[in-house]
């Protein structure tokens, strides 16, 4: 395990080599072979490098920065206390150089590499954040994804699919807004369920005596695998309820040719779409298929729930707006931001609807 | 601005050797200056330093990992293209090297110090987080705190008092948990508010037809600002409210000793105590003060709120429920664990009552 620390120390405006100078004993006194990088527009680049393979760069700009970076092999607590003296120390340093008029001083969190546990997980719209994770659950490769559940202290079990967290056992939030936040009547209804192989969905909707929920699910061992660790019904089948193994575009367009119809359907495929289906050239025309496919099987009056994307991601959810225009039947639309727990970011819901022609 | 990226990459057990010979090119031919580093244990720590002042390291560890860390001056269009064009190689040689055979290839988002907008607010558990943060609103110290207001394009403006994320426009969760999540009935009744200054629960209890809200906050800079930016009421004082700017502790007990008495108290005072008072120690018997004067003009069947920790802190959430074991009359209480958007991290708040002697 690499263990990183990143004090930011800013200054107001002072010598550079009054800085280094100031400096340099700290790092001396530890054993540490020093070299001294030097350019007139950059200021200073100090490496220090120890006999145990500890690795530490002062970065001295000459607008007033001094940046420092310290590598080393050990996360356990006397390396943490080694490296929080030697930074308490530079800061103390810096303080009496400039006498206190030190406008920041930031230290990060050390980030921690070549671990078992990885706990870096970014958000959609690409943000650096650290997770509780303290356990590996599960992690395998299926034939269309990388699974993973990790254990997070403060939300649970966390699906993680091809890197993108899914959802954890924290996120009721998100099923309860993928079936309309409340506001639907299920009871006696039809509802198809596109993916949710978490299971989430299903196991809420059940519990509201609908009529049928038939789940179209391609991922078995998804399914299976999740059945340990989230809510989820034991058998795949039962007096309201069954699960498909299949891709669901076959299925949609089995139905749509049957002419049955759902007052819900609820899309809640992954986000990078996987099917076996060849008809997609492109993200954005598999959606549409989808989309089209399920307008064919959803009632006059029925609703279509999917979730979206992160609220930060506008282009992509214009772009996602404009297929909707661009359907084979119009449709109107609403969407609903939704704090998710695990998500660390706020999300984007819609609800689709056929449009009303006018009597 | 200095940027740095962190890819990650793991493989299987390989000579660190043909891993240095692998990837040695790819750095050389960026014209960078190389400085090599061996040990026996540790395996190769390569330095690389180019002209225009970037610098990057490559750690490659006998057990198969190699980290490579790159650090640049500028996170423009072009330096980022750059970057991502370097770390594309050495995956591509990587892959070459050892046949696809990798196990975990991992960038990370760069991280951004140095500059105006400082994006990381780690979590109260220490996690480092990253937030969309595009403008510092206000950033100024008051006499007890710094107060700064940063926009999130997400969460709107975010209040941070002395570092600590207090509250975003995003966080009506907060105001309604510490209101006691929409069970109680505010209509007609007498509430005291200690701390708050952000105004949202003035602002929201206001709306529900109390008989007198009274909050006491201790910084008038912090409520004048905030004022401007959160959905505040613009006078301090009106028909069912009053602001009074002062130390919550000897307003309690000049209430106490007036004998006037309160239906709710709602504490909403910042983690770290500020008060002009002398009489406490430590941060625990200010709290235990806190509570105590709390009791002393709470109703027989009244309730105190208030926020707690976060989920993860375990040993500081049973410090403070042993505190409540030990006030001046017996005491119950709940707590209930809420997502606040801004947060990142699940946050535990507590009611608290007066136990009921037997009639």
């Amino acid at each position: 395990v690499a263990g990183w620390r990143h004090p930011l120390l800013l200054l107001c405006l002072t010598d550079c080599n009054a800085v280094l100078k100031a400096l340099q004993p700290i790092f001396q006194e530890q054993g540490m072979t020093e070299t001294v990088h030097n350019w007139e527009d950059h200021g200073y680049l100090v490496t220090y490098i120890k006999k145990n393979g500890s690795f530490a760069n002062l970065r001295i700009h000459p607008h007033g920065l001094v940046l420092v970076d310290l590598q080393s092999y050990n996360d356990d607590m006397k390396g943490r206390e080694e490296v929080d003296q030697l930074l308490n120390k530079v800061e103390e340093r810096m303080k009496e150089l400039i006498h206190g008029n030190i406008k920041r001083v930031k230290r990060l969190p050390a980030i921690l590499r070549g671990g078992v546990i990885d706990r870096y997980w970014p958000t959609a719209d690409g943000r650096l954040v650290e997770y509780d994770i303290d356990e590996v659950v599960y992690d395998e490769d299926s034939p269309f994804q990388n699974i993973k559940i990790l254990h997070s202290k403060q939300f649970g079990n966390i699906l993680i699919l091809s890197g993108d967290v899914n959802l954890a056992e924290s996120d009721l939030a998100y099923t309860q807004a993928i079936m309309g936040s409340g506001k639907e009547d299920y009871t006696g209804k039809e509802v198809l369920i596109l993916g949710g192989g978490d299971g989430g969905i299903l196991y809420e909707i059940v519990k509201l005596k609908p009529k049928m929920v038939t789940m179209v699910e391609i991922s078995f061992d998804k399914w299976s695998l999740i059945h340990i660790n989230l809510n989820v019904l034991d058998n795949l089948k039962g007096d309201c309820y069954q699960v498909l193994i299949e891709d669901c575009i076959p299925v949609l367009k089995r139905y749509a040719k049957e002419g049955r119809m759902f007052d819900y359907v609820i899309n809640d495929l992954t986000a990078v779409p996987i099917s076996t289906s060849p008809e997609e050239d492109s993200t954005w025309e598999f959606l549409r298929l989808i989309l089209d496919l399920s307008m064919k099987v959803l009632k006059q009056d029925g609703k279509y729930f999917t979730q979206g994307n992160c609220i930060n991601l506008t282009d992509a959810l214009t772009l996602y707006e404009e297929q909707l225009s661009r359907l084979y039947c119009p449709v109107e639309f609403s969407k609903e931001t939704v704090c998710v727990p695990s998500y660390m970011e706020l999300w984007v819901f819609y609800t689709i609807w056929k449009k009303q022609t006018n009597i």
